[in-house]
C-alpha cells in the first residue's frame, strides 16, 4: 500500500512539473485559488469543509521510494522530475476560508501561494477533498435547516464508497447532524455513532415478540424498534407490549411517512407510550424532511440523498492559477466573469448583523463597520498554523459553522431554487 | 490509523450481531441477497463492479485490538460482543456475478451464505463497494456505448473523495475506458495513465508558444497541446507551428466542441497536421460524447459525470435477508415484488446468441439451450475461491464485460430512458 496521499494525484500534475523543471519556470512564485462558478441548482449558499482534512493530509504529501518506482514503471521516468519529487515537501502558504463557513460564487475558499511546481501539485487532492466534503456538507445543512431542532441521523454509509463514507459522516456531523452510522467517523474524529436494528433482525426471529425481546435485552428499553417488517400497527403494539410503555423509540421506514407517523403517534399515546418516540427514515432528503414538519416526527435518518449530495454530488470548485510572479493571469474563456489576481474577501453584514453581502475584491478590501475577514491563515512556509488534531478540527469547524449560521439572511433557508442568499460583490 | 476495513461498517449491524449472540440466534443459518429492485432514469442496463475489490478486503475485515478499544470508546461494551469479534473471521460462502457482468432488476448479483452474525456484519462494506463501484461502471459503459470505437480517458479524480477517484477509474477501465489520470489507479490496479498540461501551465508561461516549447521538450512531439487557454484559432497555429505537423494531439476544453472541433479539423488540415488527433474534455456526459459521433473527434476526457455516475452515483442495491434455517424470508413491504429464498440466475439467448432474458428463481433454473448461468462461486467457507491479485482480477472481469457486451440486444445501447435491455422472468 502507498503511505501516502501523493499518488491521488493527476497525471498531468507531474508532466507539468517535468516540464516547467526543464525550461526553469517551475520556481516561479504562483497563486493558485479554489473557488466555484456558481452553486447547484439554485441553492442559496454551499459550506466549505474538508479544510482540516487537507491539512491532516499535507504534512504526508510525499513522495516514498516505493511512490518514485510505480512513476517510472508509469513511464515517467524523467530523472530531474524524479529527484524533485522525492526531495519535495510543500513549503508554501495557504489561506482560505475556515472550515464550516458558508461560501457563494466566486468565493477564494482555499489560496495556495507557492512555486508553481508546488502549487500544481497540491491541485487533485485540493480539488478532491473540497469538492466531496463541501458537496456532503452543503446539502446536509439544507437538511438540519429542513429538520428545524429535530435530530438528524447520517446512515448513508452503504450508498458511497467506503472511505467517501467517513468523508460523508463527518461533513454532516460539521453542520449539525447529531450522530452518524459510521463506526470509523467515530474513531477517527469523534463523531457521536448510532444504531439499533434492521429488517434482518425481525425476520432472523421466529417472529416480531422474540427480535423486539432479543434487541430490549441487550440494548435496554431505550432503544429503538423497527416496527414496520410486518404490519405497522402490530409492530407497535407489540414493540409496547413487550418493552412497556418506557421504550425509548420506534423507527418507521416504509410508508407515506406523515400520515403513517401521525398515526403511530395516536396507537403510542393511545398504548400510554407517550414519551416514546418516532423516528424515521426511507429516503429522505431534505424536501421529505419538510413535508414532515407537521408530523409527530422526533428525528430524521438520512442516507442516499446525504452522501450523494442530494442531486450535487461534486462542488464545483476549480483550482485556477490566478497570479504568476505578481502578475495577474487569467485565461480567455473566463475572461468576462473572472479576475486575475490574488482574492480578498469579506462578509458585509447590516446593523443587526445580518449578512448582506459577499466582498471579493483583488486588493485588500476597504472595511466597512461589521466587516467579517472571511480568509485566515492555514499553512505559513509549508506548516500548518494552527495544528489540532482531527477531532479537535471537527468541533471547531462545527461551532464556526453554528456561529456563522446564525448570521445568514432568511431566505436562505428556503428550498426552492432561488438566488444566493447573499450578493457577490466584486470590488 | 485502522488496519483494515471492519470499522467501516453500520453501527447497527454491532448491535444486531449483541442481540443475536444474546438470545441464541447468531448462528442461524442466513442467506443474503444483494440486489437492485430498480435501474435509476430509465437506463437499459447496470454493470456489477467492485467484487474484486470486495474478495481483496474479505479476509482483512478482522477487529484490532485498536478497533476493539475504540468500540469500547463508542459504548459497545457487551463483553460476549466483543470477544465474539476479536474471534471474527468471515467463515461462510460468497456466490455471484462475475464483475464486470451486466445486471437487471432482481439480479442476485451477490449471495452471502453464513451463520446470522457473520453475514450480517459485512452488509454495509459489501452494499458500499458495490453500489459505488457498479453507478460508475454503469455510466461509464452508457459512455463507451456511446463513443462507439473512439478512446475515452477517465479524469475525473478532482470532482469525487480521493479514494472513492481511484475506485472510479478503475471500474471505469473495466468497462472500455483506455486510460485514467490518476496514478494511484496506475499503480494499485495497472490501469494505464495518461495526462499532459492545464489551461495553468500556458498561463505560467510568458506566452504560448513558450508554454508549448516546454511542454514539447519535455513530452515529445506525441503530447497533447491544450489550445484554448487564449484564441483557439492562434493557439492551433501556434502548436503546429512550434510542433511542426508531426504533433501528436491537441485538446479542447472549452465552446461548442461540435463546431469547434470541426474547423480545428479543417485547421489543422489546412496547416498539413493531418495526423494530429482531437481530444476534447469540458463537462462531458454520454449525451454530450453522441452528439459528438458526427465530429472529427478522436478521445474523449471525462471528469464530473462519470465519478459521479451521471444522475445516478449509487446503484441502489440493498442487501436482504431471504432465507433463515433454509426457510425463505420476505418483510411485507416488499412481498408484491420480492420473492423470499435463495436465488438461482441464468440469462437465456436467442439461437444467435442474443440476450433475452434474465430468468431469476428460487430454485434451479430448468436449463434451456443458450442458457448461460450467471452466478459464479466466490467464496468457500471464508476463503476465496480463485484468489487474483488486484490487477489480474481487474484484467479478468474487463475480459469477461467485453464478452458480455456482444451479446446484449441492440436497444440496450440507446441512451433513451427506456425499459430494460432483457426482461427479468421470475421463474
Amino acid at each position: 500500500m502507498s503511505t501516502g496521499p501523493a499518488l491521488l494525484t493527476d497525471r498531468y500534475e507531474l508532466t507539468m512539473v517535468a516540464a516547467a523543471l526543464a525550461d526553469g519556470t517551475a520556481d516561479r512564485d504562483c497563486v493558485f485559488e479554489v473557488f466555484a462558478r456558481r452553486l447547484p441548482h439554485g441553492r442559496r449558499y454551499g459550506v466549505v469543509a474538508g479544510t482540516s482534512r487537507l491539512l491532516e493530509e499535507l504534512p504526508r504529501f510525499r513522495f516514498s521510494d516505493e511512490d518514485l518506482a510505480t512513476l517510472r514503471d508509469q513511464g515517467l521516468t524523467d530523472a530531474r522530475l524524479l529527484d524533485w519529487l522525492a526531495a519535495f515537501s510543500f513549503s508554501g502558504d495557504v489561506d482560505g476560508y475556515a472550515e464550516g463557513e458558508f461560501f457563494f460564487p466566486g468565493s477564494p475558499v482555499l489560496t495556495v501561494r507557492a512555486p508553481f511546481a508546488e502549487g500544481v501539485l497540491l491541485e487533485t487532492l485540493i480539488l478532491s477533498v473540497l469538492n466531496h466534503d463541501s458537496a456532503i456538507a452543503s446539502a446536509a445543512a439544507r437538511m438540519v435547516a429542513a429538520a428545524c431542532e429535530r435530530p438528524c441521523i447520517e446512515m448513508g454509509s452503504r450508498r458511497t464508497h467506503e472511505q467517501a463514507a467517513v468523508a460523508a459522516a463527518r461533513a454532516a456531523h460539521l453542520v449539525g447532524f447529531g450522530s452518524t452510522s459510521n463506526l470509523e467517523a467515530g474513531r477517527r474524529y469523534g463523531v457521536p455513532t448510532t444504531g439499533t436494528s434492521a429488517h434482518a433482525f425481525t425476520l432472523l426471529h421466529d417472529d416480531e415478540a422474540s427480535a423486539f425481546r432479543a434487541q430490549l435485552a441487550a440494548l435496554g428499553v431505550g432503544t429503538t424498534l423497527l416496527v414496520d417488517t410486518y404490519d405497522v400497527d402490530q409492530g407497535i403494539r407489540t414493540a409496547i407490549e413487550v418493552a412497556g410503555p418506557e421504550l425509548g423509540a420506534i423507527r418507521l421506514d416504509s410508508g407515506d411517512l406523515p400520515t403513517l407517523a401521525t398515526h403511530a403517534r395516536q396507537l403510542l399515546d393511545e398504548l400510554g407510550a407517550t414519551n416514546t418516540r418516532i423516528i424515521v427514515t426511507s429516503d429522505l432528503d431534505e424536501y421529505a424532511i419538510a413535508g414532515l414538519m407537521a408530523a409527530p416526527v422526533d428525528g430524521y435518518g438520512v442516507g442516499t440523498s446525504l452522501v450523494t449530495g442530494s442531486g450535487a454530488p461534486t462542488a464545483g470548485m476549480v483550482y485556477k492559477l490566478v497570479e504568476r510572479d505578481g502578475v495577474p493571469v487569467v485565461k480567455r474563456s473566463e475572461g468576462k466573469n473572472s479576475v486575475g489576481g490574488r482574492k480578498h474577501a469579506v462578509r458585509r453584514h447590516s446593523a443587526d448583523g445580518t449578512a448582506t453581502a459577499e466582498v471579493i475584491c483583488s486588493g485588500p478590501v476597504t472595511p466597512e463597520d461589521g466587516d467579517r475577514q472571511l480568509v485566515v491563515e492555514l499553512v505559513r512556509g509549508g506548516r500548518v498554523c494552527e495544528p489540532a488534531s482531527p477531532r479537535e478540527a471537527l468541533v471547531a469547524a462545527r461551532a464556526h459553522h453554528e456561529r456563522v449560521r446564525a448570521t445568514l439572511p432568511q431566505e436562505a433557508w428556503a428550498l426552492s431554487r432561488g438566488d444566493c442568499a447573499i450578493e457577490t460583490v466584486t470590488a
